[in-house]
């Protein structure tokens, strides 16, 4: 589904690192935790997310406004701390991106 | 490695089909021809790519210019043309997007 041009994303890639059992559970918990934490926000519009067995990602998280993302931003911090993130990732970077043109092609 | 803002990236999320080998090696091969004319371009900044076991993959290409980016399509359009593209994708989409602000992390 295409969004209403213009509208922002922030653009997360990163690489997690070797996380044993508990460490992924724990992870995933947190993950989990901040898309919850998106759709609660009024200017939320979508997400897209891929990690291949390399253990790179890519996550792209659609918005309406930069005040969601402000508002998103300062809930997850409490929740996916900025030592936690030390823990799991290896590198990880985030863009913001205004996202002026889009175009789709689905058979589905 | 952040990049000088503003910047433009190209957002391509997608999923394929089921191919068989030798669609994969046919997919492959426009594939790796696509990033190969992307480096040939003045205004061509890197690309991030990842695709999961599900066949879902997102690919992020960065630009300094729009005018880099339309040549860039311009090219790959000869290569991947649009009846190849439904012999291999489920569905895709492409946004355009400026990028404002980007932070970055790291520990490698």
């Amino acid at each position: 589904m295409p969004f209403k041009t213009p509208y922002y994303t922030v653009i997360f890639t990163n690489r997690l690192k070797e996380l044993d059992a508990d460490q992924k559970k724990h992870y995933d918990i947190l993950s989990d935790r901040m898309v919850e934490l998106a759709t609660k926000e009024d200017g939320y519009l979508g997400i897209d997310s891929v990690r291949d067995d390399t253990r790179a990602g890519i996550t792209i998280s659609y918005w309406s406004s930069l005040e969601s993302i402000r508002k998103w931003k300062s809930n997850t911090e409490h929740t996916f701390a900025r030592n936690k993130r030390d823990t799991f990732y290896q590198h990880y970077q985030v863009k913001i991106a205004l996202v002026e043109r889009e175009y789709e092609f689905s058979l589905s």
